[in-house]
């Protein structure tokens, strides 16, 4: 399970600008992936240490794209983010993985922090980690903590030169991370939208006690959703606005587009969360339904046999002095007269649609 | 079933800007229709080819609108669009129906697109598809997925020049095609209106258990309907605001017009999820009822008969010594006792109002 | 019942400034009153025919209003519309009595329409009617589809020369009207309180099965008569922001004090809201006291009989061997412990607070 | 009870204009008090006529305040209005009793309506006045419809120069009364607070019947105190714009804290809101586990009885021919048995948890 | 407990700006605490009384730190704000511990109020005090009701010489201080969020009737907490835009981050509340299936042996002539009957998936 509940005490007394990584080490080493390419050529290497790749960005004259797997070595993050001039806050923001999405624009940078969305295999369970992004003219630095793959498709499309990638600049290149990032909102929002209605043909079919444990489940996970994915819409729209010369100019509308993208995204999850409250309805129904149909049974019962039970009783007494024992049919006409209570019960019952 | 629910998966990892139609292929070959029309005359003709049509275009000095139903041919598509400049990520737009409504002005044309609504004769299922139209000077494109008959209606105003349609230009015909849109809105929320009211007076004269599945049905439409239609308003606000030369001055006024059905269209809608959660407490209400009067009769008929047959038992004692048992007259007073119980508990009950 | 969730579909596929009624046609003929008045004089008449009041008005020198009830008749609607050079989309807005209440602001003219409430006489049912206004200069058209009352105090005003009516402009005459409309909101609300009230005391006192379908149908119309009235505190608005020439400057005052009252229409249906969903949680608490009672009615008897029958059955039993049948007192034994058992469980249930 | 819902339809067909009192006429006779003060002197006088209190004015140079308590007096009001130039409209407001809170900026003064919170001393209910004020230069006048004591403490510091007041103008003193005024409302929140604290601890302890209509009453006293208070805070907000000559420079930082105090009230009241809908689930809980708590009882008694009984009915049976009944030791093996049954239901009972 | 709902009427009737402390005095005296810090020195003092500290920042030419916890002692208070030039309401704000949080900008000095929170050790209760700042120059005031341990970490920072802190001016520490109690904001929420999480497995596992107790209380605490910080947003906000000379420009960067953390803090508590909703479906869940559970077998073995008992009964009356009684092995017939009945049902139970 995702943890996104708890929120981090380990910071809590530290001088603010401290750089801390907040998050849990999983990674041996830091992984560093240095993209470079131009409209003409394309190379990609495997830098041993941040100064190398530092040392191989000056050299090239085209774009540079440094892919930083692994937050834990504090050194290496500060090293680069240093090197494009980023502030002390900066850096701190990179290295605490619970930051809510924001972008910061600065006199020469642009910093972006946003959540990406994974599905784990096995049970389609969501999780999620901070990528940032930190653009400064030919120069784009992503940071994730764990070695992701939504960024797969971008990066063969730079080696194949597919589209415009290779024709654009940087803020290009951000762009079509960021739309990946985005693109893959809409898998996550679909494997939820599958698991809803699977709970509601449950619901409808076959109701059981764990129904509502798993809307209760897919509600959480819906909450976190929402909540890392809220505050994108504020930071595309920010986006948008910013000018040349970090953005070039003929990147707004593919911002508007990915702007639009994230609306859509917002409004899915919010007529998930009606969805939901309608499931809470059905769920409750159902539950309603069950226990009418469980008196039910009970009463057509008890309505019939108590009766009955009560004509043998009065004939089970003991007076010395009850005729009705010694007559002969008396016996067959008691029970054609239970027998006849019992159809009326039974007609009684199917007037009032409960058989 | 209409699937609004499910986010079509089929374009993630690709290149943005990579034309790829999201739909599903019903149609075999795309529908080209092309209406030039100017005060004096007009002409229909179906082009067999998109070049064929813009070569018509050019030669025709009037008005021109072209109208291509089906999306599934990526080539037709692009060769109109761009030969009226339009930009990768419009086309993009025109070929992925799962688009929020929207409006793009660039420099030289506008693009828009809206949902059409349509109800399905057999069950008044709602279904929908996305309307896109591009508006450039004297011709307007407008693009289907399906053979749709809403425009009918503007396209017989044309021939008969009824109205003011032929005296205007294509942003005339721009808002025309809109409003025959909007207008259908009505008809299909007039549909959900009859239903709901269906609904109420089922749960008011006669409620059974699939009252709620029914609600819930007509809740998940009208949650979809929502979330297509409600981005409609803030497209109609925008329009309003385009000036020349793109939409001509007087058409302001009709724009306006729009906007206020638009208005009314969303204001229905959210008094239809007023009206369904009062739909839910009447038929909560009917199950608490329902429950209740089984309890009832179960309560009055245990309450009667269980104290009698206690006496019952009494007298089915085998003691020897029992006095009662030896007297003569003792069954008809045990009988009379009993029937006085009887008429107790009724009456005890009918003051209760059980009864 | 009024049908305010009907949208009538007859429009649809029109062209839009097609002139069509869109009301149902109730009366006859169309009603005209034509009232000239300057301070000095008065004249009311009825023109047989709104060419006859046009000329009417042509000769007059001071403020003429004239009071159209009926839009059936399509041709002297547009007449009179033509003659202060309305819109055609103006005059399409007059015919449509399902418009949201709206003004609209034109070179020469204003356009307003209201929503009218009317209390039906026998059973406080709440009807509605379209109440359209232009204003041109000198003169103030009205437009109903009814014959109303709610005017008749604006009349005697002008005729008796009571308050400033006949000092001031038609500006001033608009405003008198718009306040009577809203000050007979205020009558409604009161009989919608009333009722609210009259709910409250019987479910305090005396709840039935009935209550809830009175809260549902409450709600309905409170539903229907907040989406009637919502759109006109934007309109108010509007109007409070028209200049000179078309509003006399003074004017502002009085439509801020409207606009104010407008207000106070809004939280006093907003309060009522709060006030329904309170009732529907005391109606809901009314329906499980109920369910409880009946239970612990259930509860008490079966809970002292079934183990006294038990006893019973024990002694009814054919052993031969049962020592205690033999023993003379034994019945008055068990009879004693049945009692003793009695009372033991009346005393648990007063302890528990049931009885 | 105070009777907030009641609108009153007094007014409905006057001219707008017309000066009506639309409260109760409670009081004798109006009760004019005048206070001349400045640095040096007050003087407290009780002019038998407004007459008096407007010559009394034009003679002191200081600043003047009169109260004036009954506004059933029309002519009165008038009067003294008019001496101050108010609009024929802010007269009628004055005297129309069911204003909401509102400012109006006129040229030449201010005019300012606030509700006045109450707590009646016997049974703690809460009862408001409408206070209106009327500040032109040196000369505020309030007017009440009742005898109050909020603005006793204002009087003593005036008489007795305690503070700033007698140094300021009136605008101060306009502050220093409406600060006694939001003061008193949070007496009133202070003792709806400890109301719901009562009946949580009520609920938590030992919840009756009446609970739900304890919550109910209350909840309906603060949704018409939210009413009243709500537009304060829209009023608060204006007259901190509100700038020389009318309000002094200096009086704006006393506004920003009474705004603030404002702020304060609509938050308790926000957060009392929430409690509430907290008080109604515990009560919901509390009618919940009591039914549980009944039907346990009811399932305990009939689970163990009913089989047993059974038991004792087989061996009542009359069939010649059951060995069981001529074995010696059977009625103890059969009473063994049932012993067995009871300790074993006892048994299972106690591993649910329901014992 | 902490009494969040108590508004203090102990200041109602008293003049604005009469310095009263509304808090409870908890502390024998005020405790004064000097740091006057530069990039080169520190020097830690605890000045007797307030005169010997203001004589002590005169003649320092770096920065000060005034903490003065204690508010019980008005003339301290009072002496200080005095010097550093405060208004008279500004001081009563200090005083009066029941403020919003707010941001206050005079002229030359700003004041700012928030909440600073608390866990009490033994029941983690939440606790909380006002904080008040005043700033002018180089000197910043503290002001706490308690002796607070937030700012330990600050002033160890400061004689440490640790980050930026003595590097840079008396509003970065204002920042810093901030920082800490915002820090300690997620402290708090983590450990109702792990209350949560608690109260979650247990309903999940093993729901008891406190458990609706327990979420009350934590949703009560919720809702205290968010009332406190609510505010805060609008007060970092305006923080941000106040510029030089009262905050260096180099801040503002530091305060958008702080305002990053404030925004996070109220989505956390935003999403807590609809987890406390979710918890209180998931209570009512489990109640109502215990509710089935009880129902369920009590119909069971009702169901099952009424009729068994019935026949019984029927085999126990006394007639003389009953054919069955007498023949041999009907006795076994009818416990085989029986048997049947019982496995019957059984198998109808396990249909209905009830066993």
């Amino acid at each position: 399970m995702n943890k996104g509940n708890i929120i981090h005490r380990t910071k809590f007394g530290l001088s603010p600008g401290t750089l801390v990584f907040t998050g849990t080490q999983k990674m041996s080493c830091v992984d560093i992936t240095l993209i470079c390419y131009s409209e003409e050529d394309v190379s990609i290497s495997n830098p041993g240490s941040i100064a190398e790749a530092i040392e191989e960005i000056r050299l090239y004259p085209g774009n540079c794209w440094i892919n930083i797997d692994g937050l834990h070595d504090v050194e290496t993050i500060e090293q680069i983010a240093s090197h494009l001039g980023a502030h002390k806050l900066t850096i701190e923001d990179i290295l605490s993985v619970n930051q809510r999405p924001k972008l910061e624009e600065h006199a020469e940078y642009i910093h972006l922090a946003v959540k990406m969305l994974a599905l784990e295999d096995k049970d389609q369970a969501i999780s999620y980690e901070q990528v940032s992004f930190l653009l400064k003219g030919k120069v784009l630095v992503t940071f994730q903590e764990k070695t992701g793959d939504a960024f797969d498709y971008v990066r063969k499309r730079i080696t194949e030169n597919k589209g415009l990638i290779r024709k654009k600049g940087t803020d290009y290149l951000l762009y079509a991370l960021l739309d990946s990032i985005v693109d893959y909102y809409f898998v996550v929002l679909e494997s939820i939208g599958e698991r809803l209605t699977d709970i509601e043909t449950e619901l409808l079919d076959n109701p059981d006690k764990n129904s509502l444990n798993k809307i209760h489940l897919i509600r959480k996970e819906m909450l976190q959703v929402r909540r890392l994915i809220y505050p994108l819409r504020e930071v595309m729209g920010s986006l948008e606005k910013i000018q040349e010369p970090v953005l070039s100019e003929g990147l707004s509308i593919y911002i508007r587009d990915l702007y639009d993208h994230t609306l859509r995204v917002m409004e899915t999850i919010e007529s998930f969360r009606d969805t939901v409250s309608g499931l809470l309805d059905l769920y409750m129904n159902s539950v309603s339904n069950r226990m009418n149909e469980i008196m039910k049974v009970l009463t057509i019962i008890a309505t019939i046999f108590i009766p009955l039970t009560f004509i043998a009783g009065i004939y089970g007494m003991n007076f010395d002095h009850m005729p009705e024992l010694h007559w002969h049919y008396a016996y067959y006409v008691a029970l054609a007269f239970m027998v006849l209570i019992f159809f009326g019960m039974m007609f009684y019952f199917r007037k009032k649609k409960w058989l």
